[in-house]
């Protein structure tokens, strides 16, 4: 077996992880709607052989975008252009399975993999807030548990329709006039309690048999998904400890799929604020949360702890009372109130903490420092690899492959340049056998 | 008022409108698959001044894939690899009304929009065949009055979710921490029959207002959501007189929704078989006929009239009594009826009409039978200009932008260079103005 591998993904959060990163100096106020922003930042990531740029997606706007950028160009037409303007590295958009059909998503997917010669991902999410399924019909969103049972029965006809397509039943032969092997191509005749979908897909089987499978698997009903289907999960674990257990469990719920342990990589969340001394770094963070309003800060702890923010007391702890919500909160929400309980902080103490943010963990030091945490959480297999989320974009992202990677190649840690093709090849993932080829066996 | 234009789209019928098109010596069989040879007609669309290309869609594979290239990468995904490698030629893209939610799909044109600097179109379709209908949940499609009645609401949803920001929501003042100012942003509060969305959008107004809304109104409904909300419509008709008529009625109908004439163009279907003598355009044509099997002739024929292939008699007339469908039968239906009855066609000579498609009109010949064609029918306003189909790609192309091209410009009838810079532009159509500065004002 080949040594481990370091995983590196940048997540295009728009201007970057701070609330506040398109007010720095050097960024363009427009950068989340301008496409040029995320190629640029696709390009010095690949410059830095990370293994992917990621971007989330949410079909609603944020009722905080009085104060900050949104999440909001659609991600497979973002990355389709982001392909276009790179050669090797991987493109991993989020879409959700509660708002949209499998075989449309299927196609796009599909689409994206082939445009890019196999280096697609997708993101698999539900989407379980108001302000979206107001867009889609609905007057309060879908329960949790349905939720899962959709996405699963969801991933599982994608799946069926990438494969539809043996490997070898296009044949473009100009002499006979065969274009495709008709036998070679199946339906799925997929009937389930969510979905009906007859198929067979309409695009020959991707580069990469499947477009990597992502996921974020933080609730029980989550991990149980991201065990059965994802290749890579994205965590939010705040302390080494944490990560040890969720990354153990996934592990073990994977095994009990029959999946082997190292067909799912876990991928830690995790924010970076980084100059040449500890101080200055520090510095930079004060004048981070300087240019975060307080009104801000506060509406959005509410808003993920679902709580009404007049009821805060900015100099007392968190209510000992607050509602585990029904469905048991999403990975957020725990995450939050997690760190205030162990760090004991007051509410003003936790948006200090948060950086702005919701709970994924920010490292605030040198390019050694961030260099030794990330040695630290993968030699213990706390995490495979990590989902980068600099304070400011590009700048932040410009350091670390600058002075972050040539560190983690030096202690033989991360690649010094890419030796696959495919987003699974970075990601040392086998490429999924056709189900038809097997049963010809 | 300026003098009218002509203009110009490529539709990019993967290998071209011929169904042979790929067994030609020069073509590469993968070309429908890949994304590069959507880039390189692009390119080549653009070196000769076109508006626009056009990319068709369907979402289900093709019963006849055996022989023929089908349509199926994803349209505004293919799409945006080709704005990466253009500046100025617009982009349209097909997309279902039938199939698709409002709210995600005036996100993926909002996002081709910005991406583009404001190329992007959005041909509105409703998919009426039951091979799309059993790849989304349902046993036989949905009946013609109802899609339309859906295809309506739908295109009103997406322009109030285009419309939602106002032109200068968007503030992004660093100085003062304010993104956007919430006031200029709205809910649609939409309530309809067919769909229930809230809003607001999560993407800035688009570049053009909205994206170009192109059609393909041929029967009664068609012809009305056309005339309600499109801006060019694409015809299917197969003669001078027929599209005199199209073009008239059209104008007519747009009319009683309280529009001017000029805020709807007619774009005529119009394949081709160029070379530079008569003679030698025919012996094309029968190169390109010998190469497209019989029986799939047959069963596309057989396909498009709702017959049994086997019914047939290949030396016959059609049969008298073909039923009309219930829904009137779509454009080709009726197009290949009135050219089988008009010319008095056996089975035979009416698949050999057709060059194996469905009903377009086809030029055969040289360059200067082609501008002459043209300009007959754009002087005559029986179209302000085609959708061209050559019958190989990119080679038909290629000659049309380096032989017709040139005699279409000396005649004055079509631009030299790009004077703007979005598809609207091109297409002398208004921006629409924002409803909610319209009620400022």
């Amino acid at each position: 077996m080949s040594p481990r591998e370091l995983h590196l993904n940048i997540n295009i959060l728009h201007s970057g992880f701070s609330p506040a990163a398109w007010r720095m100096e050097g960024s363009d106020p427009r950068a989340s709607f301008d496409v040029n922003h995320y190629i640029n930042v696709a390009r010095i990531a690949e410059r830095g052989t990370f293994d992917a740029v990621f971007l989330a997606d949410q079909a609603a706007i944020s009722d905080r975008v009085d104060f900050r950028p949104l999440t909001s160009l659609e991600p497979t037409i973002v990355l389709a252009l982001v392909a276009g303007h790179t050669e090797r590295i991987g493109l991993i958009a989020t879409a959700s399975t509660t708002y949209n059909e499998p075989y449309n998503l299927a196609r796009r997917f599909a689409t994206l993999d082939h445009a890019s010669g196999g280096r697609a991902g997708w993101n698999i999410v539900t989407s379980a807030d108001l302000s979206q399924s107001r867009n889609f019909g609905l007057e309060k969103p879908v329960a949790h548990s349905s939720r899962y049972e959709r996405a699963g029965e969801f991933t599982e006809i994608v799946k069926a329709l990438w494969d539809s397509w043996e490997e070898d039943a296009f044949v473009g032969d100009a002499a006979t006039g065969r274009f495709v092997d008709p036998a070679k191509v199946h339906a799925i005749a997929h009937r389930g309690k969510h979905f009906s979908v007859h198929g067979p897909h309409n695009i020959p089987r991707p580069p990469q048999g499947h477009p990597v499978l992502v996921q974020a698997g933080g609730s029980d009903d989550g991990r149980e998904l991201a065990a059965e289907h994802a290749e890579a999960v994205f965590s939010a674990s705040q302390s080494f400890e944490e990560a040890l257990e969720y990354a153990a469990d996934l592990r073990r719920r994977a095994g009990s799929f029959g999946r082997p342990p190292d067909s799912l990589l876990v991928l830690a969340g995790l924010a970076t604020i980084i100059a040449s001394t500890e101080a200055e770094a520090r510095r930079r963070q004060e004048e981070l949360r300087e240019l975060i309003p307080l009104e801000y800060s506060l509406s959005r702890l509410a808003g993920v702890l679902q709580l009404d923010p007049k009821g805060l007391d900015l100099d007392a702890p968190l209510p000992d009372d607050i509602p585990l919500p029904a469905d048991g909160g999403h990975t957020f929400f725990r995450a939050t109130l997690a760190l205030a309980r162990r760090e004991r902080l007051t509410v003003r103490g936790l948006i200090r903490a948060l950086n702005g943010g919701t709970g994924h963990r920010t490292i605030v030091g040198t390019p050694r420092d961030v260099a030794d945490d990330i040695e630290r959480w993968f030699s213990a297999r706390a995490a495979d690899g990590f989902n980068l989320m600099p304070d400011v974009l590009p700048h932040g992202l410009e350091v670390f492959v600058d002075e972050v990677v040539p560190i983690l190649r030096q202690r033989g840690l991360f690649r010094r340049q890419y030796t696959g093709r495919t987003l699974r090849e970075h990601l040392g993932l086998a490429r999924p056998a056709n189900p038809y080829a097997a049963a010809a066996e």
